[in-house]
């Protein structure tokens, strides 16, 4: 069967969102055209303002319509705490843990063979906005990968001769789960970072 | 956190996609803005192109923006066989196993409880597709659901003392896999549709 060139646009078209294969793509278009076709022009003009209208927060570099994020405007948070992530979907997850501070998105980590130093994901602004002053400790939150590791040392070595605390996330076993599923290299950091139980 | 109006938005709408929950809708989006927004342009054009311009074959009713779809219009296909599917992504797998007859497309099976009666379904367009003449045999290919056996029956009993050829696809083991996982009643359906084997 030939699917019609309208179809086959559709197809091919959805497949740039992630995880979505041929299959899946073919099953999304044929039961929006055949079940919902409204809502298939609602998500075509949600697709259309959000890829027009959304920049960058001119503050912490997380994507946002407004020069300055709801993050970023909201008077009620913690000035004196900077939490540094590698991508704005991070700035999510640390946000839905209760965290309250302020943010600052790098745009990925640093990649040397990728010909990505620090200018290219974002090093020169997040030092800017810390000189613009006022916090007192800056929490390193890029991936606990190879690359985010090393990104994290990197920020480290800038931010360390300023006078600032300069902090990791703890990396340790997951809640959940048995501890025999765990890594190695996991299981080492959780020993190390072992602490002592009071009564 | 709060995304801002235009992502959540977005968010929001990437969840009428069967199978895609609020964390996959949240990576999709934000994964368009950050890499690829002019594939998120051409699937917002291509969204709007083909719930707009795509309707129904008038001669099969499976899906299409040309009054008669590529297979109704294709005169290499066998005039003497119809295949009747239950939606249009069935003619795709159908089609894929290489089938090279003509279709019709069911708006579903019926469903008396949700008042979906032989009219609601498209049967009434089925027979006046027969009347044109030219079938020898009818394949009855819904699914092989206890809606969709109902369906072939309610059918078939239309179309046999029409003097028509009309079958039913055969149930049986899966290829591939292990007997002791097939069902039950699949199995009872392999067993009494065994097949002589000759030399
Ligand atoms: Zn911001
Ligand atoms: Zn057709």
């Amino acid at each position: 069967m030939s699917f019609t060139p309208l179809i086959r646009q559709l197809i091919d078209a959805l497949r740039i969102l992630p995880g979505v294969g041929q299959k899946t793509a073919q099953r999304m278009a044929l039961q929006l055209l055949e079940r919902d076709r409204s809502g298939g022009l609602r998500l075509a003009e949600a697709l259309r303002q959000a890829m027009e209208g959304v920049g960058y927060c001119r503050q912490c570099r997380t994507l946002s319509e407004d020069e300055i994020c709801p993050q970023c405007s909201d008077p009620r948070r913690d000035d004196s705490l900077l939490c540094v992530v590698q991508s704005p979907l991070d700035v999510f997850a640390v946000d839905q843990t209760g965290f309250r501070g302020r943010y600052f998105v790098l745009k990925g980590h640093l990649s040397p063979l990728d010909g990505l130093g620090p200018e290219a994901i974002g090093v020169p602004e997040l030092l800017e906005r810390i000189a613009q002053g006022g916090f007192n400790e800056v929490i390193l939150a890029t991936n606990p990968t190879v690359e985010g590791e090393a990104t994290a040392h990197y920020i480290a070595q800038l931010l360390l001769p300023k006078g600032l605390v300069v902090s990791r996330i703890a990396h340790g076993v997951p809640l959940g789960g048995e501890l025999e599923l765990v890594d190695g290299g996991t299981l080492a950091h959780a020993l190390a970072g072992r602490k002592p139980l009071t009564l």
